[in-house]
């Protein structure tokens, strides 16, 4: 297929290089232009312009936040502007619901396609195309661009026709993950200021009941209390408790795990925590307990 | 080994039966003593006080709190006067830190051994004899007793020379449990109310990041609304996470999840969930936004 | 003073009349015109549009939120495009410390004066000329216009240069209100099950360390169960501890406090709870003890 | 009165010497004997037993804690021991319900009046004889006992026939006075990181809806970060939120403002302010924020 890749950070920049592999012609895109020209070196045909990447059957966005998404998708020369009818614009970045809602009408009223299709994984997951992919939209349209999905992840959930339902359980589960941070954090802070070790009370849970990748993960972070640097950084982490909270305050539903979430967040980056791994919050409870912090 | 047995609750008989089943010699001894008639029909001796089933190599006991383990080992005919010298008390009941210390003080003054072996798993596990055990204690007598540790579990995990170790792990562990409780809860409540099928959310997260039995077996229970009869009832569940915040006191270690199930525990119990299985608590975040409640 | 008056709810008839009375020239401009016609036959001029209550010395404006005052301030007949230049807009609303940022900036490039003067008290206060202004923006701007305060409180403070600082501390002020009614929610859900009388608690309270007109007047609400009709609805409730969160999102301040409370008026809302007094979260802990809930 | 006097702290040497003033013969026991020299100075007769002091018409008991004034009370020698018939133990000491309720039973069985007396006020209010008294208990007995109150304190409430409710009433009163503490300390962080005065808020605030004596004196020490030397230390107040949540744990009753409140008390006790006042809970939000912290 012919794809236009928007956004080459970390992430996006491993996604678009498996799509190359797997054969498919991409032109890629970034506001700093020095990531189009390490990508261009694995093949990709480099876009001066958000517009340029809208040429194909598809194009793929994967940026920071809802204002790095609107800027790119909005305006005279974005991405709704520039897709020809029937292409697809496949959004994989952790968004908000009301921003995915927007985006399927505004292509919608366009003659375009819509997916959401946020991903899980870490970037070594996405280096070795292993993300989980989470899609929905329109499913003639969500079939269009499975190739896409088999490309970057190891397996693609199909949700249904609201994109941004899509959204919500990709910002939910990032919820989850944080909120296994924390409790880990709690559970080592008191394990450990008695004495266990940590690493041999993370294999303990990690061969029971508690044998899945999050706390593999999070808890050898944890163990080792290793959070630099950062695989996925701590403002990051604050966004999505946040996506999780205006999710929750739409729904009326009440979060406090994520209410107690934003405030280590908070606390985590007041305290100079900013530059490291989201995984840092949960060191906050034994630097509570007297120990040292994470920053 | 002749290995007395004091406590046959759900858990409890369930382990003797399987010391039964691995050849070892059992007298049992329960309050109530129709559980008692039960395990004889299945080879048990029968004991009609706790100072008859104190005259083997090992006693055992799994009882519910702190309170009944401290009447059934302390006084004129409790388990520190009854043992001999150089036996062995294994107390794998879920109890408090402080009180492991005190029976660990109390047998070493008269010379019997203590071992705390608190175990993971619920009924069905301890059925199978595939509960996970985690022991601590002076390395000799723990060793004396591993075959009754292989007779109940499928993997044992030896702490340390402190048996209070022990009981503080498996506090943190059901605190854990606890919290994946809450929080998919709320992740559930969050994603139902957007109108995704929670079964099909759960199959998503433990097809990925969440793919360990907490995340199934509690999961399930969630997105079922599964939570009579009771596996383990809520108010076993308050108990453990007082023990967690008991443990966070004595030990100076703020533990803001285990307060917050501590105050979901007791708003189960006010309103009529008393007999429903502690993952009831997951479906309070539903009930505030307006759902059905659990009871 | 010639002053034009934005915003025409509980709130804001009850101070124009008093503007009114104080002899000040009015003319008052509501988006629903039967408002206006209210206040009309109390003697003000009305205004068919925004930029008609824009051509006297002073404009204030009170309205329910951000979007509201936005709505009427920018664009091309909103309030910096009407007023005089020299003119004073007096922003009463509870507004975010960003929107009255952005206020500021725009008047100051308009060559028009800004003051930030939120107002402290109900509508029977407002009534009575009895509201605690809090005023902030340049010393002479603010001199100005300080004989409407006169007319609308009973005391004015001043805060300094930046307006925004007085919209942050009725945030804060709005916050405190709700934490007190949180925290006597508790108390009273602790003590009325144990068969204490709530209004001889109160007594005791307000005769001793808690007499203060918070604990009075909330109290009372909380001992009677006194929700509807409502002085101040859940949803500005709810509105204000958002804008709290916000701000201490902005500034890296972690608000535990603040953060049960916006989970509470989600619950509130989600039980049905939207057209009550925001006092009503205060029942919400008696609820989940396992007595009548608010809605 | 002939009066028994138990416990010669801060408060309760205040109070006993109060007793003097007023005429009072007054018989004074203390653990360690050189309060009761003080106090022998100031006319008072020493006793040098629990026992001594029990043979009077009262006994008042001021201890620090429910393990204090149980071990005072009860055994061979203890207050319910020594007391004659139908005189009186009047506990001001602030212990649990349960306590209360044993305390209550005990002297009953043993012909003796009983009546519950705890107190509102810090030392300074102790000296002055400015406490609030909440007496609760057989009105008859409470009768008797009354000019004692009078000689102590500005104001008595009378609760009713069961002590307890005093106990609980002035558990929840110190909840509250924490919860204000807390709430007061937040919304200084967030005013005081953007810059407002502390103490020109704070007069703000007590001017306005806050004029209660409880944030004169919390806010004061939190606008000038004064918490040493100790009116009421850390450990205190963590020991009353503990009976709260005890009290709502019998009563099933979430309290999640003290379940927050415990968990700053542990941070502070962790982080090395044990010896500090319980105001200082408060300065933990600026810490939290990237301040100092208090201790």
């Amino acid at each position: 297929m012919k794809i236009g890749f928007i956004g080459l950070d970390n992430m996006g920049a491993a996604m678009a290089a498996n799509l190359l592999k797997a054969g498919h012609e991409v032109t890629a895109y970034n506001r700093s232009p020095g990531k189009v020209a390490e990508l261009a070196a694995q093949g990709a045909r480099p876009a001066a312009s958000v517009s340029e990447a809208c040429q194909g059957d598809v194009v793929v966005t994967m940026l920071a936040d809802d204002a790095a998404v609107a800027a790119v998708t909005f305006g005279d020369h974005g991405v709704v502007a520039s897709l020809p009818a029937g292409a697809v614009h496949v959004s994989s970045s952790t968004i908000s619901v009301a921003l995915a809602q927007r985006l399927a009408q505004a292509h919608g009223e366009a003659g375009q396609g819509f997916v959401a299709a946020p991903v899980f994984g870490r970037p070594e997951a996405a280096a070795a195309a292993k993300l989980f992919v989470v899609a929905a939209g329109a499913p003639a349209v969500v079939e269009t661009v499975t190739p896409l999905f088999d490309a970057i992840g190891q397996r693609t959930f199909v949700l249904g026709h609201d994109p941004q339902a899509a959204n919500l359980v990709k910002i939910s589960g990032n919820f989850l993950i944080a909120s296994v941070i924390e409790s880990l954090g709690e559970a080592m802070a008191l394990v450990g200021k008695a004495g266990v070790d940590k690493q041999q009370y993370l294999e303990l849970l990690t061969s029971t009941l508690f044998d899945a990748p999050v706390y593999h993960t999070y808890g050898g972070l944890l163990a080792r209390e290793e959070f630099s640097p950062a695989g996925f950084a701590a403002p990051l982490g604050l966004k999505d408790v946040k996506l999780a909270l205006s999710a929750g305050e739409e729904l009326q539903v009440p979060l406090p795990v994520a209410s107690l979430l934003r405030d280590r967040f908070l606390t985590l980056l007041a305290t100079g925590g900013g530059e490291l791994d989201w995984s840092a919050i949960g060191a906050l409870s034994a630097w509570e307990a007297g120990g040292a912090g994470p920053a």
